[in-house]
């Protein structure tokens, strides 16, 4: 007897952003598979097991999701954000890939959810208003010379730049480096957004000026999506309140020209 | 008095994929103002106003619906998918700009949605496992040289490419221009995905090779989410089911290099 696997996005953390269909995946999962923080998030119910893991072996994790599903469970992998964007979808389908020919057969759905950069630019007005790209800082899986290569195009070509993954304990000076990359292309007045654990209760969400970023990169952590603004992207001041921070949808001008000369 | 205004992702199409908060704004507006097809979306009841509009009228519709708020009703400003994502949201925030001061003390919420890459990405497997990038093909408002230096930006930097508003009456041959642009720098055999109305009942997934692709330009439509693969998007077999679309999460070869020599 085959079982199921459904990826599921738990959205970025409160439950009024879990989609309905997410929901139902979980309601009659078997088992819950995933990083314990986001296995946490699902109530403890009788008929459910719990498989909590450490993060960094996401394809273990994943092979082990396939097992069980061959086996009949109704297996759910559990993921913040959405599944697809820098988390386990792509490691499921690498173990799948690698594993048993038997997996194939498997049913095997991904449920979407609302990724970091669409809660934090919700959150501070209208960021993503143009044309904009993801980019996980993390080198574990890539050289650190592609994650540059991709910066210098990205900040070339004028996207609104979101960062996930920006800083850890093992990766202390990524994120400098790579403010400071943006810095020698974009306006130092230009808004960084800081967005912290949004729709969670440790919420926190700082607009900053590229310049005071730099200065600032050691302040963020694991739980936060920073995003530099293109060189459109401005703020509506509102008096006391923060300011709404918003991209243009029309671009007028040409992409920028970054100081080592590149187009 | 004052009244808000909250603008609301209604996702792809299907119920299942609105949020429990977007469909909380829903439940309590006064007035929902939107394109028609998405006004449609939202049920007919007692106390609710509906004001259905044409497209390409974003910023006289924002307005509007600012005015609304200001008189003390209770807005809701529908976008299919992510009203962030080349949607309302922008559209809003240029209105406040430009507009009268004292909308400004309108309390503006964004409630996040399922953005169209997303849900075309879980239908497909695993397409945006790596870095990506989401550009509008539509020069409405930005010039087609701007269009083309991002779209060669992100083929430099490998990432996987989403193509929204990719065609219509008006613009008929950008986005064969674009594919036969990608095809310049990445092998014709890479997956490309035209999801056509993810979420909806008229759904049509069609993976593609980049060669394909260029042929079948025509064959997309203003409903169709474009998705190039980057160097390293694949396909796993499934017997006689539609093969799944991943790209792993690790990196290894640099940046291709395009036939204009640029890197």
């Amino acid at each position: 007897m085959t079982g199921s696997l459904t990826i599921v996005g738990l959205g970025p953390g409160t439950a009024d952003w879990i989609t309905p269909a997410a929901q139902a995946a979980l309601d009659i999962a078997t088992d819950i598979v995933g990083y314990g923080p986001y296995v946490d998030r699902v109530p403890e119910r009788a008929g459910l097991t719990k498989h909590a893991s450490d993060n960094r072996v996401e394809v273990e994790r994943a092979s082990h999701a396939l097992q069980l599903a061959a086996e009949g469970r109704t297996v759910a992998v559990v993921s913040g954000g959405d599944p697809g964007v820098f988390a386990m979808a792509a490691a499921v389908f690498e173990a799948l890939e690698a594993g048993e020919p038997g997996w194939r057969a498997i049913p095997i759905t991904v449920e979407p959810g609302i990724t970091a950069m669409l809660a934090a630019a919700a959150r501070a007005g209208a960021p993503l208003g143009g044309d904009f790209c993801a980019i996980s800082l993390s080198d574990n899986l890539k050289p650190w010379e592609v994650v540059t290569a991709r910066l210098e195009a990205a900040l070339a070509a004028d996207f609104v730049i979101c960062l996930y993954n920006p800083i850890s304990k093992a990766r202390p000076w990524q994120l400098g480096k790579a403010l400071e990359l943006a810095a020698q292309c974009r306006e130092g007045r230009t808004p960084v957004l800081f967005a912290r654990a949004v729709g969670r209760p440790d919420e926190n969400l700082r607009i900053l000026t590229l310049t005071e970023a730099v200065a600032a990169a050691d302040t963020a952590d694991m739980a936060t999506l920073v995003m530099i603004g293109a060189s459109s992207t401005r703020l509506i001041a509102r008096g006391a309140e923060q300011p709404y921070v918003y991209t243009p949808r029309s671009v007028t001008k040409s992409p920028c020209v970054t100081s080592q000369g590149r187009t």
